[in-house]
């Protein structure tokens, strides 16, 4: 067998769904040590899962030569400096999405990845969706002509606590990041975005300057132009669509729902609500996202969402804010 | 302008249908007068849509050689020996169903039809159907395969009162008649039927020995099977689905709503009800087939739902009736 | 009875449906004369539905003081001149959209229609769809809490010729017209818009300075905001959907389909296309939208699609066009 | 912690999804030893999951007092006399349907559990299935009033060779068992039943006196009537619906796909296959039905699926193939 080794730094929230992916999902990995600097929350789940190694510091897995790759799921104001860390020691990377919130960050730890050669793949796990991949394929075999209209509908079922909007780079390099490389995973490099954006619904969220209702255009390098439109509460759940409209044809990713089952009685018909969480949703995702990139170490093969897709979402970030701060087009080129 | 001139016998439920779609919607006719025993109702439409001739005994139109046909939409009873009447003064017919709910009457009938060697179209409306055609036409080419297992639902919304179920010829006869041309129209000729029913929504109709909700499977002539499900209470509206199942594949048709708004809350999904009734329904479908009657009386062409067709509709709602009384099997050759 | 008498002039493509309309299925108005200045055109139709006077020159109806309404469906560069003459005339109006596609010929018109205090209906066929009128009930009941994002997508199955465009007002006047009302009746005034096109799949297009594919995005005075999504290319049929996404909810209104048959195999599912023409798909409402015209006459009540509405159109495809040509949003109050 | 020990018997095709479901996704459950008489199999799934004790033959484990439970997936005519072994040792069962093919062999094993006073849960997975459980509730609640009719649809994509076949017990029995089962599940007990079949798909079952496509109709206790369509050979994938109508209205679970990709051409829209898997449609109710067991063993609670309920889907399946024999409606205490 040619397993490999990995460890996890980072056991919260996402990080301990990585873990669990990790230990019973994803055969071709060896999960051989989880670290968190809350050392009981890595104990714990290493208890769970009978992983032997545990550790409160993740400078101490560089040493270790036995370990490949490395998994960071930390805060993301941690992600840029241990990525260097980690880059500088050899191992291949899988990180959290966002790289950092500024840009400079984001490129001092791209550099870093350059400089070590090793693999860095950025955890855009929308990528993996059986439905979307299946509109991306339809698209690029180009047996619907040419993009015209990309549309992406993503709205959560209800707003973070104010303190998070405080930091968290705000509505559009928080949530808005998924939406852009989702737009240039479907249709490409993107030239131009023009954003707006209101508190409609989380009244608080003024008070930091955030928003919880976007919509974002884009002009595409390729001629295509695309919205995203995204909100902070959809009360029927986790709202995850998109169309790309194009010359010969349309292909559109539909919402799963919670079940199947239709009831129908004197005032119509009713259908379940959309899945309420993101994990939930997106679950069979964050099994392939990194199931693929350990395939990509073991087989030195390119990873499907690179340190660039990383950085242009940021940018994107970025230019939908100057856009909106400006309420007048910006060019991507103007940002990074 | 080669129009054909028709009259029409009765002016009621059924009847208003037609003459109003024969006055508006079909220019290959020439609506040359309508007849009522109820005078004033015929009189009302008459005026209504600007027709001139208005009679209360239809044998006044018989004697007229400028009327080259006649639609009959009287009770059931008046059915048969109406059509003995017009097909004896050579007039082409298009008949309400059922021709009569007794076999020897319909067997009459149509004697006195083949005689005149005129045209004779029944009323079976969802033969006219865009989707159920649809279906008819995936099925019919063989693309699918050999069909295996029809499926057909069809409720009503809501019982009709119980007097109307005393002299209606019972479910099998009144309701199914029209699941069982639709079974031949998509699958071809049976062999047995079997039935059975209850009273389970409308209590009064036991009184009457009649049933609210049956079920009755089939055996094709052609080795498929198929099943009818059928209610007299669908709260939802009116429930009109088949299926064709294929050796290689299936073809559906869904239900209508009565609009496509979809509202989403924190409970799910709505969506509409459907029609709540066959006559809002169907309307298309009562076009069109007068349209094609009069088609095939000015081109001399085969009407698309012949005498036999009536014929075949009566033979199997009997047989379901006497399959209901013994429970068993019943070979549709028993009966007629 | 107490039916209103009516006029049409202009029995071209929209008028000869209008036409069919007033003479078979509103039975409120009475048909009195057709006009064309193709007499012959007139003619034909007069001949089809039994109407008795047809005219070439409108202004011999205007005298006729029997006559209490007029439909407009000429020529787009007459409407306003046969407005302002009609108004004068004193004979309510019911005017196919647009106006006209100038400001000020558009003023003019409403100036005499205020003097005249007629009723006065622009033709937003639209607005009487039963799909999209249940979406407006819904968030006007306030259920569904505040309107947030509005998206209209309306794309037509394929491009008129370049000859059409080329007088046509271009893509913002001539096609995003109608969506500029709907997103005005489903969720209020607006007050900038931002405009993006391109010539995509009708290359000849930009001969005429036209476009083939557009997305404009709108903020409304209440705060939401919105994208309207056109093309003049949807090879799977005329796609008409809209949906308005609430603080507590959404309402949708989905496509119709040709037909309600899936076809499944071993390929997947197969299901019809959309109708293909806007005839075909707004059917009922042409018929709804001048039913309503000639109640509101009958009866003295407001109508429902007003003068100011026609306007407001047209002043928003002109701040659209004013966006797309600075590339920068433009407040509608820079326009008119 | 308290977990339940559990070993595996036969870890053949079923065998191994439960027991890797226990190793990986059921806490609850403590997997302690894997047995089948191919011991390299046994063996090969215990290296990949880490389990110690692996042994060829199932009597070894008996004697084991650390053990509380055992989950019997051998082949079907092993199942009673390892259910009467493991009973007399006093270990709780998880069995495979069916118990055996022979009632007079249930009833002897549900003796034996009799006696033993343990736990006795049937697979009878789709009981699991977060929609026909949301159906069940629905009905269940009395807001839809009294069952009327039931309509399960079960296909398979492909039929199994013919080999398989001659020993399943044939269609009733080994395919029509979990349609009797959820039928019993959804509306109660069944009194009559009546089964036509046919060979239509796979013409070598003929040899071996089985059926490919089947409907069986059933007369519930309470009145209400139902349908059970059969396939073998769904060519879309694996076919799984069901409805139940009430007088107040219907319930229905409509089937899963393998995504929400919708495209759409010239030639209408194409839609995502079914799963073509039974293991893939119904992967969440193997965990669960298990865990629930688990969770019944460990917290002395009445199983969700009962001996009673296997013994009784064999009885239903005599019943049908004695009804289909026959030709005629056959009461269900004919056989048992």
């Amino acid at each position: 067998m040619n397993q490999v080794n990995i460890a996890v730094i980072g056991t919260g929230r996402m990080g301990s769904v990585h873990t669990r992916n990790l230990a019973r999902s994803i055969p071709e990995a060896n999960l051989v040590a989880v670290c968190d600097i809350r050392l009981e929350v890595a104990q714990a789940i290493a208890n769970e899962l009978g992983i032997w190694r545990v550790v409160q510091d993740y400078r101490e897995l560089l040493a270790d030569t036995s370990i490949d790759a490395i998994l960071i799921a930390t805060n993301t104001n941690t992600h840029a400096f241990i990525v260097k860390d980690v880059a500088a020691a050899g191992k291949h990377i899988f990180c959290e999405k966002p790289i950092a919130l500024e840009l400079a960050e984001v490129d001092e730890a791209l550099a870093a990845v350059e400089r070590a050669s090793i693999k860095f793949q950025v955890g855009f796990n929308r990528r993996f969706d059986k439905s979307f991949q299946r509109v991306h394929d339809l698209v690029a075999s180009g047996d619907l002509g040419r993009p015209c209209i990309l549309h992406i509908v993503s709205r959560d079922p209800e707003p973070p606590p104010v303190e998070y909007a405080r930091t968290s780079g705000g509505m559009f390099i928080d949530m808005t990041i998924h939406d852009f490389d989702m737009a240039r995973y479907q249709v490409g490099e993107i030239d131009e975005v023009y954003a707006m954006g209101k508190v409609l619904v989380a009244p608080d969220y003024a008070s930091v300057g955030d928003l919880d209702t976007t919509i974002v255009t884009l002009k595409f390098k390729n001629g295509a132009m695309g919205v995203i439109d995204n909100s902070r509460q959809a009360v029927y759940g986790y709202d995850q669509r998109l169309e790309v409209f194009c010359s010969n044809g349309v292909a559109m990713a539909e919402n799963e729902r919670e079940n199947t089952t239709v009831k129908a009685g004197g005032d119509g018909y009713h259908s379940a609500r959309l899945p309420h969480f993101f994990m939930n949703r997106y679950a069979p995702c964050y099994v392939e996202e990194v199931r693929r990139f350990i395939e990509c170490v073991r087989d030195d093969k390119p990873v499907p969402a690179t340190g660039e897709d990383g950085r242009m979402a940021i940018v994107l970030g970025h230019a939908a804010w100057k856009s909106y701060h400006e309420n007048r087009p910006v060019k991507v080129s103007e940002v990074g």
